[in-house]
């Protein structure tokens, strides 16, 4: 059998051209990258390979960006929160910031453009109570109340790019020139990023593929005074504001924005914060400035006659490449870290691009191939998550990135890559071009609905956080389970649930915007939730969902879930409904211990009617209620594992009405999945595990049969 | 030596003559007493013992309530919420009722005396709207929203006394009457209620003590259709509603309250709400309408010659002990069951009687005193846990009740409660008039203050609740410990924290009565409280204190205390501090797993001056914060042990810089505590265990001497 080729991109490097050619080879890869730290040489450049160059736009231009210091990036950034003791008040507003960072704006007048905030009132200090001694990076407030506390919100400059400014830290660049972060709303840095452009454009002809990181605006990341990360959001719009932005907000929003609709009492509308009316106008006029200006970006490369490329992440705020306006910029492609089934998808799901390309870890570097140490294992459980996701919706193409001189003297590392180049290609001629079979079509309630789609619960991009694992399992094991996910917010609901969603889920913490907050006292809102239930709809809660003290009730959707949580108020009502169910059709697979992950403590049946799951610590933590012709799972948390994600499967099939299609594509085996596809009548059977499994599978039609599959393996059936 | 006699209750019985003199005799006692379903005989009442005689004002006089059931008491009860399906819903608000006790009340025009409420947009529906089907006892409104949830609130009559009707269904009395409650408010029963108690107290010239159990009102019992508790509430005020209550408010304070006042959502505003101005007006209205009452039965009582006691407990709505109308009632004294340290205390604790009585357990029920068990075993950690407390406060007396007769079948009970008798007069002999010794003095701040002295997280009287113990445990720690307690509220704190505080205490679940909710966002409040902490107060932190969202922060104290609570908003802030101490002055006694009851998640330092005691999980449990002058101790739960008791005390001398005051009247093991008179010159050591213990003891001037004590031993150390 001929050894189909391409879709894999490689890292490469200087003095490595032989090895490169070998690599490619090995791979069958088809492009060619540079990295962090590394630049292709001409010779590699020549190779039958697409060359795939990284550019900056709006830094490593330090020459223009010296000289243009009033064009530099800006933030609007918070002063610790200070109590006053007397009538007096100093805030050394800069406390906790990084001076090489961060430096207070002192061109734009303060009185005009900072605001200092009594945050015991809530009040705005008026200006003429405060000064600003500009030598001590000190604000004094007058006619203060004792014991109250005040902040003072400040323009500062940003002087270096966090992403370069966090490599030169930890790689210990030492004095190695800081990357000042230029800002493409000011006339010069505009002028200048396409002026540079087209002579960069010029001067690289063996570039194929200019690989954007990014365009404008850095999500936010700021360290402190030691040089540590001390905020960071990945969806941050802190670092794209500026006074010409403010201005051109009021032109165009009719209305302007206070500095406190950007720092937001500190919490700088982080994604969890149920988004403010002003927060979202300016994400969006955002978003149409970033776009329209990266088109013009974007043009130039396709004129030049090279494809473009955008790196999701680093400078990518403003183009969401889930809003509305990201089609506009016109990229090619774009290209995002894979560290799971959600990232995966984060980035095959994008729509308006010719491809997608997911970067694979690991990453190349010492810290994981150094001697002794076994990277197929971590290379291994990366493509296990990542394959379930890539058979619900593939990435078209895989690289890795790093030195690629490192990977190469761990041969059997470059083996499994290898497994897994031909094993990707397989799945892509397969599948690339046909609609995966799903049980159900499931929606996801949030604020952020489609904007944020495969997004939920993300602090800093691939890390792991207390308040989010419970949540993020869900959304893992939906990555890769034969359901149609989309992404809601309420004004969807508002307009009517689409008649085709057959499940929502709504699961987060209270009170964020994951869960809802204040959506929940909208009537609009619980009544629609509750018609489509009513009706016959499918609606699984996961944390606190609908939670939103008003009325009586915690749950707003307490009377759907069947459940509620108790936080004082109703103690003084007998609860007499603890009955745990031992079997029910959603936990049939489920043996030993459950994992619930961080506890939502003291949820309580609100009605007989109510069939309780799990029960334990005075509490439940599993349940299900019918309500009309509908149905409603509700669960504490639900953490990555096989367990779990057999439970929402079948708490999908059942709430959706569904049990009696679970055995169709379906094995019995907890680390055993079918992903099938009917329109070319073949299915795969796919091991997620890394050890041998003897599963009993049932195909489309519900017939069964026994297969012993390899660790890891996937293996295709056809149906004809 | 000669024994001292008296200060002893014993109930007794028809048929047991001898053996009540030989009990008497044994015990010292120099009182008897009736019980629940015992009848003193003329013999007994001719005893050389005062004599107690139950006495019920509002029931046991069904003669006189059938012929006036236009009199009977009333409540405000909410029916369930009832979602609309179309523009017409019916809401059969009986639902969930025990028609036994509950009736519609159709006397009163249900138009202006009952509420429906659109609980989706917390609007009334216009009466208009709603018609009423008195046969089958259901509410029609019409022009309803689809998918809206109803209630009804009815007004309805209260046919059965709950306490009796507890009795009643636990004793399976079939077929006997059942006890109508008839209404102090109305004229028939008012006049009533006086007439035949004077008819009775003539008709009772034995009795000694009118034992009144109690007054008018039952706090708030509701069974549900099977009979079995529906909603408790100890102090609710719910059953004390009528329209001349209604109408007699309204005239005194200048507004009408509505329906929804009283039953608040369905919370029936419970104690661990924060309570509405409507509600406090109601409470204050209702306490003096029942102490007017009230004062002219007891002054019928003394005009007769006897005296006059109150149960705390059953009808005493309207009396609450620490209100400030309490004393007008003119009461020689309080009886009240003691469970444990904290009951001890909130009887002992009132002011403005003659004396307090302790009705201890066990009970003589046939549910202890059977064949095979010990109840010595009840009755001694009884006694271990309410002695500490009156070490600290006496009861004037002790008591007893039930069946004398089946206590008397079990020798060794009757030797250790006569033991106990003996060791009680001993200690008051000592120390009935005289003060302890206290380390330092505490307030305990909450929404009620001095009113609810001892009485916070209470639900039902005397049962563990899971939103409670952790909370309870502080309580009870405190009960025994050589502090000065007091109650106070937020307007206390509005007024100035009074100058002899040493430390408050802060502890509760966020949003409710306990922690104070929205008193938080009040910047009198939380200024007074820097101010007292910053000049060097001291304050403790239990649960969510100062919780209440607003202004970028959780905990509204967090700069004094040191550390917030994650709730998702600030992820994005990333959170260094979380270097655990080895050695602290709090933890010093501290081996061994530390206990925090109920988890409050994702409590952080706010910075690196916070010092943490406890961090696992990747949160913390205890910290220690110096703010100003003054310090703060935080932890998470303080369910009852010895050795969270110890933790309290350290906190307490460690935030009020007593560290160098703790090593006085102190013992090192964590069962022995130490009670000192300066005024008489002596101490107590007391073996707070069931076991022998070899204790370091220090005396007043810090000098040690070791002991070894007896299971639960006391022993009497003078100083002179």
């Amino acid at each position: 059998m001929t050894k189909i080729l391409g879709r894999i991109t490689l890292p490469s490097e200087d003095n490595f051209y032989e090895e490169t050619k070998e690599c490619m080879a090995r791979l069958g890869a088809d492009a060619i990258r540079d990295s962090d730290g590394t630049k292709l040489p001409d010779n590699i450049k020549d190779l039958d390979a697409k060359i795939y160059t990284t550019y900056f736009v709006a830094r490593e231009h330090n020459e223009f960006a010296k000289a243009n210091l009033d064009e530099v990036q800006q933030f609007y950034l918070l002063s610790e929160y200070t109590t006053a003791l007397k009538d007096y008040v100093e805030i050394p507003f800069m406390k906790g910031y990084f001076k090489e960072q961060i430096q207070p704006d002192y061109r734009h007048d303060p009185k005009k453009w900072w605001e200092v905030i009594n945050r015991t009132t809530d009040e705005i200090v008026d200006p003429k109570d405060w000064e600003l001694n500009q030598e001590k990076d000190v604000v004094i407030i007058r006619n203060a109340k004792a014991y109250h506390q005040y902040t003072v919100t400040f323009l500062a400059d940003a002087l270096w790019d966090p992403t370069s400014m966090y490599n030169h830290i930890t790689n210990d660049w030492g004095d190695r020139e800081h990357q000042i972060p230029f800002n493409a709303i000011k006339p010069n840095s505009s002028e200048f990023m396409e002026d540079e452009l087209k002579r960069w454009l010029k001067d690289n002809p063996k570039t194929d593929i200019v690989r954007f990181t990014t365009f404008f605006y850095h999500f936010t990341l700021v360290f402190n005074e030691e040089g540590k990360e001390k905020y960071v959001d990945w969806f941050g719009y802190s670092a794209s504001v500026s006074p010409e932005i403010l201005d051109a907000f009021e032109k165009e929003k009719g209305y302007r924005l206070r500095p406190e609709d950007i720092v937001d009492q500190g919490y700088y509308n982080s994604t969890y914060r149920v988004p403010s009316k002003e927060y979202l106008d300016y994400i969006d006029f955002l978003q149409i400035f970033v776009t329209q200006k990266a088109k013009r970006l974007v043009d130039l490369v396709h004129e030049s006659g090279k494809e473009a490329v955008m790196f999701l992440g680093d400078n990518w705020i403003g183009t969401e490449p889930y809003g509305k306006h990201f089609k506009d910029i016109g990229l090619d492609g774009v290209v995002g870290s894979v560290g799971d089934g959600v990232t995966l998808r984060l980035i095959s799901d994008i729509e308006g691009v010719d491809f997608t390309e997911g970067r694979f870890l690991p990453y190349f570097f010492p810290d994981t191939f150094y001697e002794g140490n076994d990277p197929t294992i971590e290379s291994r459980q990366n493509w296990i998550t990542a394959r379930r996701a890539i058979l619900r919706k593939p990435v078209n193409r895989i690289g890795y990135g790093g030195y690629l001189s490192l990977a190469y003297k761990f041969s059997n590392f470059m083996d499994f890559i290898s497994d897994v180049a031909d094993e990707f290609r397989t799945i892509l001629e397969k599948i690339e071009n046909t609609k995966p079979y799903a049980s159900a079509k499931v929606a996801i309630l949030n604020c952020w609905g489609k904007l944020r789609s495969w997004q939920p619960y993300i602090v800093a991009h691939g890390k792991w956080y207390k308040l989010s694992y419970s949540y993020m399992g869900m959304m893992e094991a939906l990555s890769g389970m034969d359901m149609d996910v989309s992404f809601i917010n309420f004004d969807d609901v508002k307009n009517g649930i689409p008649k085709d969603i057959d499940v929502i889920i709504n699961a987060g913490d209270a009170y964020t915007a994951f869960s809802g907050g204040k959506y929940f006292a909208d009537p609009e809102i619980v009544s629609e939730l509750r018609r489509f239930v009513y009706e016959g709809g499918g609606l699984i809660g996961i944390g606190e969902p609908s939670a939103y003290q008003y009325n009586g009730h915690y749950f707003q959707l307490h009377d759907v879930f069947g459940v509620d949580r108790e936080i004082g108020f109703s103690q003084s009502t007998n609860k007499y409904h603890n009955t745990e169910l031992t079997k029910h059709f959603i936990i049939e697979d489920y043996h030993g211990m459950y994992s619930f992950g961080e506890n939502i403590g003291n949820i309580y049946a609100i009605s007989e009617n109510t069939q309780i799951l799990e029960y334990s610590d005075h509490e439940i933590h599993m349940a299900v209620n019918e309500y009309g012709e509908g149905r409603a799972f509700y669960m504490t948390g639900l953490p990555y594992s096989t367990a779990n994600t057999r439970v929402l499967k079948r708490a999908i099939h059942w709430v959706a009405h569904k049990e009696e299609e679970l055995h169709k594509y379906f094995a019995d085996d907890l680390n055993v999945e079918v992903a099938a596809y009917p329109e070319i009548k073949e299915y795969a059977i796919v091991n997620n595990s890394d050890i041998e499994v003897e599963a009993k599978v049932f195909d489309g039609k519900g017939e069964e049969f026994t297969v012993i599959l390899e660790p890891a393996e996937i293996r295709w059936i056809s149906e004809e």
